[in-house]
C-alpha cells in the first residue's frame, strides 16, 4: 500500500442546472492517471437539475402525519423519493430510497439548496453520473481517473455521518480479501472492505459543507477497475436489518 | 481544509503481549506535532494480552445453539464479551460488547490471531490504550499527536466492513456544524460529522490485513482536542435501530 494524498478542490461557483461540473475540477486541479476525484451528491444534483420547490408538494396525509415540527410540504418530497419507510420518528425519516440506499430523508435535504424555499434530491441514477463525470473528465484531462459522487450517511448505533458512495466509475468499489491468508496462514473467510466508502470518507476530511469545498482528489490509491455503487448495497434478504 | 497524507506504518514485527507498540511505531515514522496516529485494535489488543484460547472456554447451551457451522468454543467467548446479542443467524452474531460499540462477533476474531486455537478480544478500554499510547509517543517523538485505535465494522444495509474509531485520545472525534450555515444562509441543524471514523477509514486503506501494515500516521487534519470514542455511540434512547 502507497501513502495517499487527499486534495480538496478549492473554489468552484455554486453550481446551477446545466453546470460542466467536470470542466470546474479539471479546471482547478492537475489530474493523473489513476487519481480518484470524489465528488458532492450535492453538486451532482444541482448540476442535473435535481432540484425541487416546497410549494409543488401538496402534503398528502401521511406526509402530514409523520412531519412533526418539520415541514410537512418536505416530508411529501421525501415520501416521493422513498420507495418504502424503514423508520420514523417524526420528523426523522429513514427510507430505502428508489436508488436502492437507506439514509435518512430518502437522500432529500434543504442544506446547500440553491434557494429559499428549494430541496436538492438525489440523482436518479449515481452511478450514470459518475460514468458520465468520468468520460468527461478523460476528455479534458486526458487522465483515466475514477469517480465517486458521495453523500453523508447516518449509520445506525453511531453518531455522527460518514461520507459513503452512492456513485462509482473506474474503480473497484469493494477490496475482497476472501480466501487470501494473513500472517499466520489463517484464511480471511468472509472480509471484504467498502474501499469506496472510505475513500468517499476520506474525501469526506478535507471537504465542507460550510466553506463551499464540493470536491476532493485522492491521489496513490491502487484501486482502477469496474465497479458500481450499487455493489455495495446488501440484498434485501441477506440483511439482518430489514 | 487542507490536503492530507495519509502514510502506511511499515515494518512492524508480530505483535505479542508487552510489546511498546509506541516505541515501536516511533522508530518507524518521524511524528509530527499534530499527526493523527492510527493503529489496529488487533495490535493493540494483543501488546496488552488480550488473546484467549478456544479450548479454555466449555460451550454453553445457548453457544451450541448460535454456533451453526461454527466452533461452539469461539461463540462461547463472543457470548462472554456480549452485553447483549442484537441479531443472531448462526453462526453470524452481531452484539453490544462490553465496552458498548455493536458490533460483529462482539470484536472476537481469529484472523490475525497469535497462534492457531487462539482468538483476540477488544482492547478492555480502547480509549484508555489510546491515551496510555498518546502519552507514551508525546515521550518518544516529542511530538502531541492524536491516536486513534481502529477496527473493522460491518455496516446494516451496506456490503463491506469500513474501519471505525474504537479508541481516541487527543482528538475532537465529531466535528458540529449545528448552528453553522451553508453558504446561502441556510442553517446547518442536525449535521454532526464523525471525523474519527473517517479517519480510521482512511487509514484502513494504507493499512493491510495480509501485508502486515497494522498502522498509519495521517498529517494535515486539523483535529487535535480533546474526546473519546464513546462519543461516537448513539446512547440506546436516541437510537431507532435498537
Amino acid at each position: 500500500m502507497n501513502e495517499l494524498r487527499v486534495i480538496p478542490v478549492r473554489g468552484l461557483p455554486e453550481i446551477a442546472a446545466g453546470d460542466d461540473v467536470a470542466a470546474l475540477i479539471a479546471a482547478t486541479v492537475a489530474l493523473e492517471e489513476g487519481d480518484v476525484v470524489v465528488v458532492a451528491q450535492k453538486v451532482v444534483s444541482k448540476s442535473e437539475g435535481r432540484v425541487v420547490r416546497l410549494e409543488d408538494a401538496e402534503p398528502s396525509a401521511r406526509a402530514r402525519e409523520l412531519a412533526g415540527d418539520e415541514d410537512a410540504r418536505k416530508i411529501e418530497w421525501i415520501l416521493r423519493e422513498a420507495a418504502r419507510v424503514v423508520r420514523a420518528r417524526p420528523p426523522l425519516i429513514v427510507a430505502e430510497t428508489r436508488q436502492g440506499f437507506i439514509c435518512a430523508s430518502a437522500g432529500v435535504d434543504a442544506s446547500n439548496a440553491p434557494a429559499e424555499g428549494t430541496l436538492v434530491l438525489l440523482p436518479v441514477d449515481p452511478d450514470a453520473s459518475a460514468h458520465r463525470l468520468r468520460a468527461r473528465l478523460r476528455e479534458l484531462a486526458g487522465a483515466d481517473v475514477a469517480v465517486i459522487v458521495s453523500d453523508s450517511f447516518g449509520r445506525p448505533w453511531r453518531i455522527g455521518t460518514t461520507d459513503v458512495a452512492i456513485g462509482a466509475a473506474g474503480l473497484r468499489v469493494l477490496r475482497d480479501l476472501r480466501g487470501t491468508r494473513d500472517r499466520r496462514g489463517y484464511e480471511l473467510r468472509s472480509t471484504q472492505i467498502a474501499v469506496a466508502d472510505e475513500l468517499a470518507g476520506a474525501a469526506e476530511l478535507v471537504m465542507g459543507k460550510a466553506e463551499g469545498i464540493p470536491a476532493a482528489v485522492i491521489r496513490g490509491a491502487d484501486v482502477a477497475g469496474a465497479g458500481s455503487a450499487r455493489e455495495l448495497v446488501i440484498p434485501e434478504e441477506r440483511d439482518l436489518f430489514r
